[in-house]
């Protein structure tokens, strides 16, 4: 048993980590912190976990030693405090998005400020074990990719590191509201979020630098709210090189993913599912990728569950690798239908 | 044209008077109010009213004189600030719960705290025009009942002035999330929010106060928040007096009800709307109220937009009333289907 | 290993079946038939589980022998060929409405046909565990009760036995679209089944008879289907017995439910989730139940995935139970927060 | 007064041109058909139209005389019977695809069919009077667009037609699912169209032909079915041409946009609806155009209710101007916020 320690516990996603990990069979949750909750119940805020715990959340102070440490701290508290938290446990899962780029530049210029340990950067390991697994069996640090950078990534990357794609890859990206996470903000409240296509981000989303980065391609994103509560569900627009076909594109899909235990190939001629579609991977660690071309185009598609695959679920996924157990380890719910 | 002014009105409440008032034809909004949002656009806050008008919000204390006062504002400052209202328009028109419940004690019981101004209570007439139409005609302030009170209201206090039925009225009351307001309390986080059927309050409502003084019936109400942002349903369960079957209840809501503008009576035997359903009425000034009988019981039931019928356009149609203009006038727009 | 077939696997709850029994150690799926879509994939049509399995749907007259058949056919078909399912396996899970009342009379009044198969009625033992574990044990035929009826019949049952209540019990339930099936009328299309509050059944649902037989009292319920696909909660208004107060009460669930795995005591007095929310039980076999005491009134309220503790999930308990395995075996997903 | 026939006023369509022409001041509405439900009342199927109209539906052949013709019907059916429909009226209001696209060619390639009255495509003027205001004064024939194509034609258009855009246009479509008509298809549930994010046509929506039509420029656009019954927003990815900066595309759209009255430039730096929200626009005719200029590209985005300005709307404003009244007679509902 690892002993495993969550920062920044009353979120979502940390409420998420808590999820996978009280019923992770390897893993028992030692600590869960809020500054706010202290004290209080975790099940008072994550009403799911009902009659599953009754551990209460500690004050951040009171951490001491641990075999893991999963940061879900706000973006900009983890490489603040990164110093800290190295000497609580020897092993890293960062979910916020400060060492997920590489260069300190492209960092502040996605982020609005310097990055505070730059020489750090290359300390992590992406955690996405679909293009790192061999690198996270022996990481001590580990920075799990953002949500639409996950799906999009695993949607392109294939294609373009088998070197199928050519110039920029075009991004819409729609995503639920858990993202936004649990502060009071006006345009959060139901009455303004429900129901909406909300263009939040016409260019220049923080997770366009991500997949960038990851797949070596120009990426332009935007990023529209929509009326879920999670999901998350991307549609890249690409040019494919020459001669390269309908079945070159399948093929490479199913060279890098058959037997990727959380990548699906869903890519079919008909039904209300032919392509991904994150409505019935809710829970699920599941990412979907599909296709279609068009020619010398291709339209990629990726969907997951933003706070499972797309953030606590990578981040246990990529524990599992690091740690050598079975990789589906606690994340073997395989969503529901209808929902 | 009478001229109007808005007090609070960057709310959901005063957004929805501004839209029926910029299309009322004899009424000129001259002033809308806003401590936070001073010197904004009125469009900035409330998107739909953009290319309908270029007012900007003024500080309360810039108010002067008008014909009708509008007050949008939380509930308690009506009542503090009366006197200073009064001294500003011949008409005002409350719309907090301020001055609902005739008495101060019944008052203090739900809502906690002393009434400020006890012996203003009895200068209001009830701004609902089914039930006190005629005394509307000389009014000069008028208090509109809440939402789900409306709705209820309009529902059971036919039968009960007709003596129709007997015993306790039981109210479940289903309502969506704009009657939360604008305030950013996590609770109304979309993520929270989204999909819930949340019994916030199981007993004692405020708004069962205003239906028992209404009907003259005891009532007992339980209100659940719903996934929808307009809309208030009522389900009131009660006993029928001895021999009253379903053709003498039907007769009696056509008695009040035939020259009604506003409340349809909708009792189908078959169909998926053959009772009131407020999804068709988003955005109407129409309450709908129909019943089925079960032996010597009745379930009566009651729907409405809550910014509208259940609170700004109730107010207008009241306002209709008092000035002697048509009673539809700024209030035509009949709902859709689907939504 | 027991194996399993499904009778009528392409319907949502024959999904909901193989989800779980897919994921469940001691259960091989041997068989799902549909007459419609024998030949395809199972996961063409419940998209869910894609890479889970490649079992293909057989039609219903390939069925050999198996140690348990579930049938989730459609009404009436059940009690039509029983004598047909029982030659195919010992032990009989029927999730169809036909064998839940013991009174042929009763059934007829609620379904509108006379019983076909009256004297096999008591040969069925009610598959709910919190009421009849011990008959379950020996049990060869067991009847899963409705998911309306479940909710409220663990709401109400351990007052009604205990003899803390009196009177009638009413009964508002909601309920989601999942509940109507996959049969493609025009009421449940997306635009018209969107937002909707339908009061579908004012008086006289089917499972008012259920609830009636389980708790021994007069039950009269109202039915609404309301914007979820997944999701039942029922607002039971009851009447407490002389000298019982809010503490007997809770006493009393806690007598019967302390050692229940899937039935939660969930009343609190503060929190967006003090009273029973199905949203948070989507895809778990959770049976929350909750009350909230007024004087000498309560409201009991349950709450729960239809799908799941209110049909497929209530199945496998009950198999489970009845082949003496571990009761959680299969249904440990916990839900989620937020979705 | 113009005396106006439905054609197929059963549909969605065919109810939101009744809603608007119930409440249009120049027009009486004379006859609403459908073959289904001949002989019901209308507002049995539209219940939003109750006390509004005791209209029954007529079969059509019992169509006589009228001042205008509105063919809600399904496509395929108005080139049929041309002929028939040109006799019944002097004023023909075509709401299908049959006589949107000039070249029967790209018919054939885009509906699947050959055209089965080529010669007739040149006899109808486009029903949108921001591009054909002065060909729709003396036009007896107009053919209303699509709702995806109309949002796109008013993003793109004013760009192209001025010359400020080059190369091909993406075009990535988001609708909701009262586009999909009232037939009970099982993938139009709710249950499967609840929540969904449906890439329904990776490529070659018809749509994008009327788009390709109507702009000049080469299209190809995506469609997405999302969980809204009303709402069309288009996101349209364009290359500017050289020079071409932010100033000069908001000058451009001021310039074709400034005097409609049913388009709004929607373009702000920040805000919940800086950017073209459809949820705002539910009900209401207008179609808000707004844009993001990325160096040499930009996103240009459109809304509307796709049954108001993508349809029945659209088709009154079409008449309004061909029979030289007011052109917002009867579509003054503002939308609503919020929604």
């Amino acid at each position: 048993m690892s002993r495993a320690a969550i920062v920044g516990a009353s979120g979502y996603i940390g409420g998420e980590l808590l999820r996978l990990l009280l019923g992770h069979p390897e893993v028992e949750v030692a600590a869960a912190t809020s500054t706010r909750l202290a004290g209080k119940r975790v099940d008072g805020v994550h009403p799911n976990l009902r009659s599953l715990t009754d551990l209460v959340f500690i004050p951040p102070e009171r951490l001491d030693q641990y075999d893991v440490l999963f940061l879900a701290v706000p973006h900009k508290e983890s490489m603040g405090r990164l110093a800290h938290y190295a000497q609580l446990a020897k092993l890293l899962v960062d979910l916020t998005g400060d060492f997920r780029l590489a260069d300190p530049e492209v960092f502040e210029r996605y982020y609005g400020v310097p990055h505070s340990a730059p020489d750090q950067l290359g300390t992590f390991v992406r955690g996405l074990p679909e293009s790192h697994r061999e690198e996270l069996r022996g990481a001590d640090r580990i920075s799990v990719p953002g949500c639409m950078a996950t799906a999009a990534i695993l949607a392109v990357w294939p294609l373009a590191v088998d070197g199928l794609i050519t110039g920029e890859v075009s991004v819409d990206a729609r995503t639920g509201s858990s993202g936004s996470g649990t502060s009071a903000v006006q345009g959060n409240l139901h009455a303004e979020r429900s129901g909406v296509l909300r263009v939040y981000a016409p260019y220049g989303h923080r997770h366009e630098a991500e997949i960038s980065q990851a797949t070596g391609m120009p990426v332009r994103m935007t990023a529209t709210g929509i009326d879920a509560v999670r999901g998350v569900q991307v549609l890249c627009r690409v040019r494919l090189a020459d001669g390269v076909d309908e079945r070159a594109v399948r093929a490479c899909y199913q060279r890098h993913y058959t037997d990727e235990p959380f990548v699906r190939v869903v890519a079919q001629r008909r039904g209300h599912y032919r392509l991904p579609e994150p409505k019935i991977l809710v829970g699920s660690n599941f990412c979907d990728v599909g296709f279609a071309v068009d020619g010398s185009r291709a339209l990629l598609v990726g969907a997951l569950d933003n706070l499972v695959k797309g953030g606590a679920g990578g981040a246990v996924q990529a524990m599992n690798v690091r740690q050598g157990w079975p990789e589906r380890l606690g994340l073997e719910f395989p969503g529901l239908h209808p929902v």
